[in-house]
């Protein structure tokens, strides 16, 4: 029986992170690290999903599952509603097998749920033939995930969809960014989880006691984000990671950091990386530091040594890609 | 033998150290450890020196020991030179005797070696009735410490001869800060030695590398100063430790933390702890922290299970003090 097939990559954020929220830009890069969802037609009108987190299915919105855990129903609805979505946009009602297999960790800020909505999307327009654009797939992934998470930026659906490097700007156009080189990251998990909307929402209220300053920082983070892109541009990774530095610095201003981000990012550096920072939403997640170009095994060691989990990634410049299978 | 006495305070820079080399200003507190300095005559015209941390005789700028240490030398010569310049200043050529106690850590920013040099010059006045004034002493102690230091900024004399919390503001005028309620500090000392001179160097360079952003980093931090200010006329315990959080993240954005003084600092804070920064140059020595009041015991030993070694205190509200003993 034919397959979908279809894959997206994560995401991490080199600069801007918390600041993006109150305006400034931020620069997001994909990594070569991937969701693949693979989609086939089923009898009936359920949608049966399986994945590493656990599996089960939904007819309609009722969901049954053999699993005991209660979380699951939370893992699979926006698989589910990003199915249903493209569903609905080609105006079919078919019964479906989906199944998901990620190496993105989960909750730790590399967008691991946008890139399985996306590949999702993918996956599934590509088994009808819908002949989905890449920012068709991008719309109907960001709008399944605004079902679940209240109001996502979009940042981490538009990388995933798109690939390569994005220079964002809340509400506004994203460009992507041209990089002459590859950028060594490793990223550090910390596996410490964290809620984001409370990390957010912490800034708010640091921002609603000390106005003056907080605008002052936001406007030192957005003119971060300009020499960053600058940096980008030339390839000059030594620059850009010192931007790093400094941009970790104002997420510890900013009251988002934690001992064990801080005690990764030192631990990257010392192993001889160029700069570090806590990426994402900070309060525990990951750190992505910049390396030397063929230095990344060195990193990954002294970040393994502080007691975080090292993925060493490249930039990913491509971003969904979808296929049929027999 | 009559012996002239004296003691003076440690300090701890509360707010905005390394940007006030560009300008900004610092909140800096006198702190209740001190240095006691005993002289007395002796016969002859040499000056010699008993002191924890070794002893020697200085014959004019001859030295000698009985200590096999280079080192000694080294710290003895401020001390040397704080006795010679209030002999010079009384036109006086006398043999002296001086002993120093000191309960400050050396060499980790809380400002042992101008306690030390303000106390010497207050127990050699105060032996010859010099009725030198604190800031006859100040000068005469910044002057001992230009010899030997370089080029001091003269925050760390201040403080120590006048005592209380200032509002320091680099070749200006500095005015004392009042505040209402006591300061329940705790320092953390990380025991990593530091040399000041290369931080500012380090942070230098950083400036040159980036002046827009740096530029931008230093006015936030006269922001927080101001606001600081305001915080500490109030009491306002909570806002002003809120600032020194911040703080701690500009310090971090300008290169000069370390993974010892964020595991501290967080420590810190995990312990109950309102705010908490490094201190001073940064790149080891110590942070300081603002505990709720009568909370530091739990503070301090969150500080201690962390690796650090910490050190309870308040501020200071006097400065130096001399008497006559019999």
């Amino acid at each position: 029986m034919l397959k979908g097939c279809a894959t997206a990559p994560a995401k991490t954020i080199l600069l801007g992170e918390h600041f993006v929220v109150y305006g400034e830009p931020a620069i997001v890069t994909a990594i070569d690290r991937k969701a693949k969802v693979t989609a086939q037609e089923s009898p009936g009108t359920s949608i049966h999903i399986t994945s590493d987190l656990g599996c089960g299915t939904f007819e309609g919105a009722d969901f049954k599952t053999s699993d005991s855990c209660r979380k699951v129903r939370r893992i699979l609805e926006p698989i589910r509603i990003s199915t249903q979505s493209v569903l609905d946009y080609l105006k079919l009602k078919r019964g479906l097998d989906v199944n998901v297999e990620s190496v993105i960790p989960v909750g730790v800020g590399l967008g691991s749920s946008s890139a399985i909505s996306v590949a999702t999307v993918a996956a599934v327009g590509r088994l009808f033939d819908g002949r989905l654009s890449t920012s068709d797939i991008f719309s109907l992934a960001l709008d399944a995930e605004k079902f679940v998470h209240g109001n996502p930026s979009g940042i981490d659906q538009q990388v995933s969809a798109f690939g390569g490097i994005l220079l964002y700007r809340k509400g506004g156009t994203s460009t992507r960014l041209q990089c002459p080189v590859e950028l060594p990251l490793v990223i550090g998990n910390t596996g410490e989880s964290r809620t984001t909307g409370r990390l957010v929402e912490s800034v708010r209220q640091r921002h609603e006691r000390l106005p003056n300053i907080m605008n002052q920082l936001i406007k030192v983070a957005g003119g971060l984000v300009e020499e960053g892109a600058a940096a980008l541009k030339k390839g000059d990774l030594q620059r850009f990671a010192e931007l790093m530095d400094i941009n970790h610095g104002l997420l510890v201003s900013a009251g988002v950091s934690t001992e064990a981000l801080d005690r990764l990012a030192h631990a990257a550096k010392a192993a001889g990386a160029l700069g570090a920072k806590l990426t994402g939403a900070g309060g525990g997640g990951c750190i992505v530091a910049m390396s030397e170009p063929g230095e990344q095994s060195k990193v990954a060691e002294g970040i393994k040594r502080a007691g975080g989990e090292p993925i060493i990634v490249e930039k990913a410049d491509t971003g969904v890609q979808s296929w049929l299978e027999k």
